[in-house]
């Protein structure tokens, strides 16, 4: 079966995120006050799995072996 | 009012985006057949703005003169 798969990963609360600072600055300059900017990686791919329990199994396996570095990042997986 | 305001800005179609051919091929190396695999950046923000139209209009602002580049990028907008 074949599954669409969303992943976003972000950095960890309390790490610095100088491109989300250097935005937040960008768009005060454009005359805007925004809060609490944050940034993400997102990959949307099409899987081939057994089920759909199988498929986030390997989506989270995805995510630890290759995408996410567990010691800043976060990642949300949708498996629709 | 505030609104949460997610951007997702990706590479339009037939764009070539060697990253996304990277990350298909390591996929694959880990043994996972993956396909229309593609990567995009996201912006999550609080923005103070007079209504929910006008914090759209506001976003779609902030896309086009700093985070995306129409010429390559499509991007969504999410208003909460």
């Amino acid at each position: 079966m074949k599954f669409d798969i969303i992943i976003t990963i972000s950095l960890k609360e309390g790490m610095l995120n100088p491109e989300a600072e250097a935005i937040r600055r960008a768009i005060a300059h454009l005359g805007h006050t925004t809060e609490h900017l944050t940034t993400a990686d997102q990959f949307r791919f099409v899987l081939d799995a057994g089920d759909k329990e199988n498929a986030e199994e390997i989506t989270r396996s995805i995510c630890e072996r290759l995408l996410a570095n567990p010691v800043i990042h976060k990642y949300e997986i949708e498996v629709i």
